[in-house]
């Protein structure tokens, strides 16, 4: 039965693109003309929301036939309580209307009913007063984090079944830090804890396979440990790749190579400030006027589709027909 | 310097009451008379997050002189959107307006600036479009997931120190699974998982510690796991231990006592249905009618600090004064 990850291959081939731009608003780098109305506004929680949501649809609007999906990080938008929350729904919404698919960063987990709460809220739906379903946050993907276990991911996992939505589970994360816990090497079972958790969510997602041969319960494994995500390409075979790490946080194209199937599928690269703040790059600055910014972005992230490409045409990765 | 734990524990010698209620609203058990009248409600997210907030409002009047602390589980919150999180925010400053300690329970992680994110927005300040500083959701303590590694915790530890917050980071969590990955045993570290993260934690929270000789940098420790209790006790003399499994997830009073340390202080149990829904509980039943909910409510509350309280009397860990 098709996925939610064939929805992403399709576009990702029509697009020729295994990217994704991450929507992470940070108030003090965005351009001063979509600031200046709102300084006085009394409420300005209200006021950054509103600014949120108007500079994520410049642009969307700009990327939205360049890249096949874009990821909010929910932290930006909780800064700013529930009008920064619904700032990142009307951004979700905004995104999916213009045909993006929408990965919601927000790396939730925690137990039983209260996991099964979470999957509802972003996933899933939930009763009203009336008993009634309505629709939650309604995302297309959802990051998940793996520390409880797998009760901790499973109620995850179920929603999308009865959704037909997917996930991204925590395996390898692209931060310094990511191998205090991840690379800990288990005493007699011959694996790290990320390879264990890689098994997790390869087996876990076996059920849940697409037409196109992708699950629809990916992983999150960063492009700044290359050699890591060579064995986990291994490990999971048939599930999707969120590779955070590229751009601003140092990995190159090179990098995220591994993280391909030999199809050309199989990984979906992220990046953020890269493209949304590409207008404050020395690269950019020069061509493109702050009013411009979404501009801006939209030639880092045509740069970035050409980066990546190239680096999956340069190791005989790119997919057939592209 | 007095932090945020000398606040609870001053709380805790008030009440002689370790416990915290968790305000984990579902609304198939929210009593009929509180949702009767929204039922025509056009709008069922707005109209079922008013509804928790009346209901948490109804509990909070009745256990404010019985127990130290709530912690609001925002899952539950999250699932009705911007409406809900409006709910959450208002039930946190209804509690604190009510003298009570709030654990937020988000469980968040993160890397670098998407953390300080995080932290920003539950405990700390975020600026506004003019410049200028505004509280974020302002929760008194934060539930972090350490999967990430150091640098996803960092943060939340630098936010605590700059607005005197505390965190509880998880350690050994309570559900079946949890041992999956946190009991791993290190390969020629002679420690586990849960050991590794319980010592970055004691490590990272020793200069945070306050007057009455406690961090405000915490943990979570499952009361379903006494004997990893105990060691962990023992790692983390200094660390205050927020305990959840008590009640409706099968850990008694005994089960907790571990996480007690001798002073007869270190911990805070958490219960949650056991509490707020404990008028559909047989115990509870035939006292208390549907719309005395949170008088059944503020009962469970007594019952439980007594529970706690006989527990910690029998092992001689009674702290001085009670």
């Amino acid at each position: 039965m098709e996925n939610m990850t064939d929805k992403l291959l399709k576009k990702i081939d029509e697009t020729r693109c295994p990217c994704v731009v991450g929507l992470d608003p940070r108030i003090e780098q965005i351009p001063s003309f979509l600031k200046e109305h709102k300084k006085h506004d009394p409420n300005q929680k209200r006021a950054v929301a509103e600014i949120f949501l108007e500079f994520n649809q410049l642009i969307i609007d700009q990327i939205k036939d360049v890249v096949p999906a874009v990821k909010p990080q929910i932290a930006f938008y909780e800064q700013y309580g529930h009008y920064g929350l619904k700032a990142f729904e009307d951004t979700v919404k905004y995104a999916q209307e213009n045909g993006l698919i929408v990965i919601g960063d927000a790396k939730r987990n925690d137990i039983g009913s209260t996991a099964q709460g979470y999957a509802k809220a972003f996933l899933g739906k939930v009763k009203g007063a009336n008993d009634q379903e309505i629709k939650g946050i309604d995302v297309d993907y959802l990051t998940v984090t793996p520390y409880l276990g797998s009760d901790g991911v499973k109620p995850f996992i179920d929603v999308c079944k009865q959704y037909h939505k997917g996930i991204f589970c925590l395996v390898k994360t692209s931060n310094p830090s990511s191998g205090e816990l991840q690379d800990k090497n288990i005493e007699k079972e011959n694996k790290t804890i990320y390879e264990l958790v890689a098994e997790y969510v390869a087996q876990s997602g076996s059920d849940l396979i697409g037409v196109k041969g992708y699950s629809s319960i990916g992983a999150v494994v960063g492009a700044t440990y290359p050699e890591q995500a060579k064995k986990l390409r291994k490990l999971m075979p048939k599930t999707m790749f969120l590779v955070p790490g590229y751009g601003a946080q140092g990995g190159g194209a090179a990098d995220v190579v591994p993280c391909f199937n030999e199809d050309g599928y199989g990984a979906i690269v992220n990046s953020s400030r890269g493209i949304i703040f590409a207008y404050k790059q020395d690269k950019y600055k020069n061509t493109f006027k702050e009013n411009h910014f979404h501009f801006a972005a939209r030639q880092a992230a045509v740069e970035m589709q050409k980066d990546i490409y190239e680096a999956l045409k340069n190791a005989g990765k790119l997919p057939k027909g592209w």
